[in-house]
């Protein structure tokens, strides 16, 4: 596996593997590798000729008072998790090669990154898109691969894709859960043992939901009012929201149908988890 | 010569180009092509082994009140003085092609863009990077071409490549001038014939500013004043902005010194023109 630290030398490398006739599939990350990043290594490795995963805590996708400082890193963890998950190429660049002093370009995606996870983190996708967008300029992937967990950020990253005409297919892997349901994420090792007992109240309101759905619930207010209960009946939970949307426009519905969105942001503690749920709802016939 | 309307059939035909190892210039328009047009496909075809032309009147650039309806456009006549000029190819998309009805990204390049140009256009430059964008991933090409005409243009252009890491060389090419040294542009056919005399002014102000700057002056005040008076002798003609900024951030500069951008925004009767004149101006020493 090859390790690059600049922009130059990676872009080099991999103008050589595209000159081959190779495909690209490409892995963008925070590191602090768990599970659901090792789905997205193994389903690329599957379907590229080269697998690069890049590793890199984005500050402009964090807010002022956010974990930006805290976020858990492990690198020399990361480099042996992504090897033996079959990854060719890591980046890992440092942050004065991300952003320059005077870097003012960003790249926007309206009407789809206000609402949800955006209404608390109000920069937070712009942040996001900028990266990401960099990142696919510097590694020109074929394919690159995003996790359902964060749902919202999948969904805005292919509509900036269609949008910007970027020549790079966009795979949506699915949500990969610890045995007792919580979905993997990186910030689940800030929780104290309670908390991490507590947590389980996200996917489990998720599968009531479900539950109730499945039996003929087509009430938004219904559904997201039973689930809001069983979250408070949880001491160390906060809700920030929990909401019920079509899955293209990410806007509030009131019945259910079709393609929605069931997803949720809870504070267990000072730690912020995010869950969802995709369904197709048939209209409710009487 | 090739002609594209489809983005699809465009990357086909392009990727094999690539796959050959070919170098790709591309020459972003807006078509009525004029010899100002003409001298970026010339250097394309110079630095590159295939030159794309697109010629697309891209609505998001244009303000509610402008001229997009009425922006001259002769595709035959430019196809002509395309293949003479020695582009290989010519990209003519339609406008539901371009722009899906739910479009919602925008690339926006911030403190260089709310200036200038953009203070009257303040949308202007945000339909700009967009359509650049977009225009940059469907052509992919080594090395692009804009006209210093558009100085504000060129800089921020140059500034999303390098922010984005845009695997793109961006090329400004010298403004072309008709014989009395009104810089070429696709609106001086909007002139009538009375005004067309009165336009020289434009070109007219920026050599007085370079020679009184030559002599010594270096009080931007006192070269815009001159500029501004000079300017008011013609009776068409409305300044829409004189301006002296630094090259780099655009920003209004009180003393002139290194590199200088001076540029101008003059409405002749109802057409918007615009020149300028970028200079390297030494401290004056006493």
């Amino acid at each position: 596996m090859k390790v690059f630290h600049d922009i130059q030398t990676l872009r080099v490398f991999l103008d050589d593997i595209r000159r081959e006739g190779k495909n690209i599939g490409f892995v963008p990350t925070m590191g602090y590798l768990h599970e659901g990043h090792l789905s997205l290594i193994e389903a690329s490795v599957k379907e590229n000729d080269i697998t690069v995963l890049s590793i890199y805590i984005n500050p402009t996708q964090f807010g002022p008072d956010e974990d930006l400082d805290h976020y858990p890193r492990d690198i020399e963890n990361d480099k042996k998790l992504a090897v033996d998950a079959g990854a060719n190429v890591i980046f890992i660049p440092d942050h004065h090669i991300m952003y320059k002093n005077n870097h003012v370009t960003y790249v926007q995606v309206n009407g789809l990154t206000h609402q949800l996870c955006g209404q608390s983190r109000p920069t937070h996708f712009q942040g996001v898109t900028t990266i990401v967008s960099k990142l696919f300029n510097i590694v020109q992937p074929n394919r690159a691969y995003f996790g359902q967990k964060d749902a919202q950020q999948a969904i805005v990253i292919k509509r900036m894709v269609m949008d910007l005409n970027m020549p790079i297919t966009i795979v949506v892997c699915p949500i990969m859960r610890e045995a007792d349901g919580l979905a993997m994420s990186s910030r689940n090792t800030y929780l104290n043992p309670e908390e991490r007992q507590q947590a389980t109240v996200l996917y489990e309101a998720l599968q009531k939901a479900k539950a109730l759905i499945d039996s003929g619930e087509r009430s938004s207010k219904t559904v997201k009012a039973m689930m809001t209960k069983l979250i408070h009946t949880k001491p160390s939970a906060t809700i920030d929201y929990v909401s019920i949307v079509g899955a293209d426009t990410l806007e509030d519905i009131e019945i259910l149908e079709d393609n929605i969105l069931v997803a949720l942001a809870v504070k267990i503690g000072k730690t912020r988890l995010i869950d969802n749920l995709q369904m197709e709802v048939l209209a409710y016939v009487h």
